[in-house]
């Protein structure tokens, strides 16, 4: 494995990272590359914890700025290695993790090693001061449970690194400012009956047509609009799973119907959840899984540098992404990485080298003042 | 092995053959057994393929009867060997096969034996006249796919061998005569949507939300009774299985509902279809199975005979049976054996040596015209 230079320019960079597959759970690769790339630079605390890297500037800054982005990828699907391609004469990076979300992890990498404080003693010639210190957290298995999350495990063993005054999640938003997220909740409704032969159904009690009225509710339910610190989020509250049956003959005794609501960041999980009972109400409702979702906070001071800066107007994010661990502790986060998200997973998975580089400069310009 | 005694008490015979196992698929050893029991039986000419028997007598009677009961049971779940147990003060034989159907399939085996010609010259006490020629079906494979069974594959091979002019299956039917039986169709219906990613939901379609209309009008459907010769059958249309998602956070393009119409043996196999396509109009209907009914037939001067001699009213078999492929030929066709058919692949199946004892004395007095 050749050793990662974090000096390349940002497409060869997220072209280099990519050709090293990390799919989640196996980062281990990836990780040694990125630990050993930052490692030797001086101005980085570097922290390691499994295959979550963190590297902090002590510069005595007053303001602490957190930028985040995963290494693992969702599973390869004959799309390594990576290819340039063109698409409508732009050229493309095409490939597994081009997206989601190694265009903005190694716009990180590569910030990282130069945003340098001047006073330090230089020994190459593209150095930039940054106006505030910096947290950069490169972290494994976001594509997967929550519990294997990697940040997940950092807030278990070192909350303190998360502290900041504002974090960036480089999550692909077409480079867009995308603030906050949407909640998500996911509940299985279960509906009752008494099993009996089909051919004498009046015996029994059929829980699929018990089921009935859940999707009723479910396709006439029409979701809110509602307005968080300036953005609109959009709810939704879908079936995502229905199951039931015995046998071809049988009349069934059970019937679940999984929800996933999607919920406005002014909504508590409880709110989520009463909302969610109140529309099924009459059933069993069980609540197997949620997540709160993160107010885009954009009144803080500076992500409201940040929004001028980058010259972007912001828009909500619908996805829930680990901007809401930020929120959770009170810091304001936005998403902010190159890529297409609706090209996210997709076995055609391409970022244009253009947004890329725009999210470099804009970054860079912001963090350093310019 | 030891020989079977078909001349043993029917409750013994009952006994003896299900003490051989013989699940679907295995029904050898007791196909073997059967077959060394009656071919030396010189008042019956013996025919077999694979595990079917047939038994034939020919005595020159203008009329036959062709009776018939499946040698085959589900599987066994720790209920053999039999015991003999009590019910309320009452002999039992409990364990698998008892009631399904090796209880009617012994009394058979027994009649078949006793029940000769007196001009023929006998060796034995208990002879008695057959006032008709009889045709014994033992067949193997009953409760599984009707591809395999040994009925099925008769009528392809030997088709000649059904000719008769009533037949009765021995189903368990606690001893009373139940005529006919509904039809039976299977058909999936599907919705159709549009993925996309649960965050943002209204750019795709809900297969699921979309099943509404098809459980809401399952749920409000109203079967209808419909008198057949004299008999009331009752009808039902029911979901059996329902199927939809693709994963947590996607909203589900295909959503499928399995279908189980019983239907009353005056409508015909298209005529059910015709029904279940109307209920359903709007959706896509695949059927996927279908099995037309019998019609009971009683008012055949044998079937008027059989009845006036077992002393029963008859009733309407709900279920679907082996009786159907009597009645597709134009033979009248009534299920008569001992053992309640709701016991029946219960693991504490069980049949009274009562009802063992009844349906034998009653069907051999009315064979013998006593």
């Amino acid at each position: 494995m050749p050793a990662l230079d974090v000096f390349a320019p940002s497409v060869d960079l997220t072209r280099a990272i990519c050709d090293i597959p990390s799919v989640s759970g196996e980062e281990k690769t990836l990780a040694d590359a990125i630990f050993d790339a930052v490692s030797p630079l001086e101005h980085l605390d570097v922290y390691r914890d499994g295959d979550t890297i963190v590297a902090r500037t002590h510069l005595g800054r007053d303001r602490r700025v957190a930028i985040a982005g995963h290494i693992d990828t969702v599973p390869i699907n004959a799309n390594l290695p990576t290819r340039d391609i063109e698409v409508d004469g732009e050229p493309y990076l095409w490939g597994r993790g081009t997206v989601d979300m190694k265009g903005g992890t190694a716009v990180q990498l590569k910030l990282a090693a130069e945003l340098v404080d001047p006073r330090v003693d230089l020994t190459w010639a593209e150095l930039v001061d940054p106006r505030v210190d910096l947290t950069w957290l490169w972290y494994d298995n976001e594509e997967v449970d929550s519990d294997r999350n990697g940040l997940t495990r950092l807030a278990r063993t070192r909350a303190d690194l998360f502290a900041a005054d504002f974090a960036i999640l480089g999550e692909p938003s077409n480079g867009q400012v995308e603030g906050g997220c949407n909640g998500t909740l996911r509940a299985v409704v279960r509906t009752h009956g008494v099993r009996a032969h089909s051919a004498r159904a009046w015996m029994g009690e059929n829980a699929i047509h018990g089921a009935a009225p859940i999707l009723a509710r479910l396709a006439g339910y029409r979701p809110r609009e509602i307005a968080v610190d300036g953005l609109l989020y959009r709810e939704g509250l879908n079936a995502v799973r229905i199951e039931g049956g015995v046998a071809g003959n049988v009349i069934p005794d059970l019937c679940e119907v999984e929800v996933n609501f999607r919920f406005a960041p002014s909504r508590s999980v409880a709110d989520a959840e009463a909302h969610v009972r109140s529309v099924l109400e009459g059933f069993e409702v069980q609540i197997v899984d949620a997540a709160a979702g993160a107010r885009p906070g954009l009144d803080a001071p500076l992500a409201q540098e940040f929004l001028r800066a980058v010259g972007a107007e912001a828009r909500p994010k619908y996805g829930w992404t680990d901007v809401a661990r930020f929120s959770a502790l009170g810091i304001p986060a936005v998403n902010y990485g190159p890529g297409d998200p609706l090209l996210a997973h997709h076995d055609e998975e391409r970022v244009s080298y253009a947004q890329i580089e725009d999210v470099e400069r804009s970054l860079r310009a912001w963090l350093s003042g310019s």
